[in-house]
């Protein structure tokens, strides 16, 4: 349990990942905002209608690009720390260009936390250096609707068209491209059917050295599809805006 | 050029690391302390004697694990932004226990860069959750004193015992102890001709996945004992301290 008792927070989407967050933490204030759903969640308060609530200082988005797309720009409005999970909304160039140019005047701290992977530490700290990353990402075929035996590559290409394909998959290769350049940015998935869990590997070249971090979550008991580790990202990224002690 | 001109700071060490962060950014205000060094360097305070400047907002350390044992405990009597980089004098456990009793009532906010690596983002996220890391450091034999041609392992143990015997090569463990207890890291470094470059490999069991970063820097132009890794991480926690965005 995370003791973070002087924050007043906003959730934008309370399913898996936000539940989960909600059960780990212990804020003053929690207001909740979900399109398709109010569940009975003790000590909440469903907003009706999405706005900021003046007394929130911390927004946290767990809930899916089209939900960035469509509140971030009141979210932008506000004097908050704004917590984004959601970065495949980033993948449209047009909404990408409209945010930073509205971030530009905003009030508001913008945090990515590494969701299901890491090295994003090092990437920002190089990310001016970078010539090129590549973002493989492999699956099982049945969770990429295919039935195959062995290996194949499914796709290769930029996040921009991967977002198009893969709109669900591609918060990571997003938040790479935010922090590399999009264009820097090359993703290849396969299908492999010797995996049991899904194995993302992040190569960088840079001009201050070589990167390769391979990353196999294991998923999450409650909800397969997602990892506790994007839920840990996020507490980590909470704590370190009230702890004696940031990593990274 | 990093612009953080509303930033008054004090640099402890101006050896390769502090000139090339002094080079790379604009602050309001820099004082600066080296034992063993007064260079003349442009619109720089020299302090004769330790001590934190009441004006000062942030203290950069990048000198020695000799003087972070030294200063801290002065630095942490001042409500400051505290950057560590040499965190192998944490290895040493009746300083870490002492440094870490007196931040409880310390007015300071501690920040250890990622350093030489990176993937800190994701240790720390799921540090409750970690069972053992392994930190293989491979270097060219020259780079360890030896005189032997394919691979062999010079060392094999824990973060304390690779201090005592490498206490210039071990910030890198000791910064992952700090993470995830010194207790679950093992250190292992390996003597490898082929290498032309240093290699940290570490790998991280944990309950919810397992993870592998794979770095390989190239040494600074100007000095190539140090990365400028190591640079480029100081700078990006400096400009998390004032930037809108913030990744990892």
């Amino acid at each position: 349990m995370l003791g973070v008792k002087t924050m007043r927070v906003l959730i934008i989407g309370v399913g898996n990942i936000g539940k989960q967050i909600l059960k780990m933490t212990h804020f003053e204030k929690v207001y909740a905002f979900d399109k398709f759903r109010k569940d009975h969640i003790p000590d909440i308060h469903w907003l009706e209608e999405f706005h900021v609530p003046e007394d929130v200082d911390t927004v946290i988005e767990c809930a899916s690009p089209e939900a960035v797309k469509e509140y971030s720009s009141q979210i932008l409005k506000s004097p908050v720390n704004y917590l984004i999970i959601s970065t495949s909304a980033f993948a449209d160039r047009v909404f990408r260009e409209s945010f930073f140019e509205e971030l530009k005047v905003s009030p508001a701290k913008v945090f990515f936390p590494s969701g299901a992977i890491g090295g994003l530490d090092l990437l920002a700290a190089v990310r001016k250096n970078i010539h090129r990353v590549i973002i493989e990402t492999r699956k099982h075929p049945k969770s990429l609707g295919i039935n195959i035996e062995g290996e194949t590559t499914v796709f290769e290409g930029s996040v921009e068209e991967a977002a198009k394909l893969f709109p669900r998959n591609i918060n990571i290769a997003s938040t790479v491209g935010l922090i590399a350049g999009f264009e820097k940015v090359k993703v290849i998935i396969k299908a492999d059917s010797s995996l049991s869990n899904n194995v993302h590997i992040i190569s960088v070249i840079s001009d201050v050295g070589k990167y390769e971090f391979r990353i196999e979550n294991l998923p999450s008991p409650e909800n397969p599809k997602t990892s506790m580790v994007t839920v840990y990202s996020i507490l980590k990224t909470i704590e370190s805006l009230n702890s004696k002690i940031v990593f990274g």
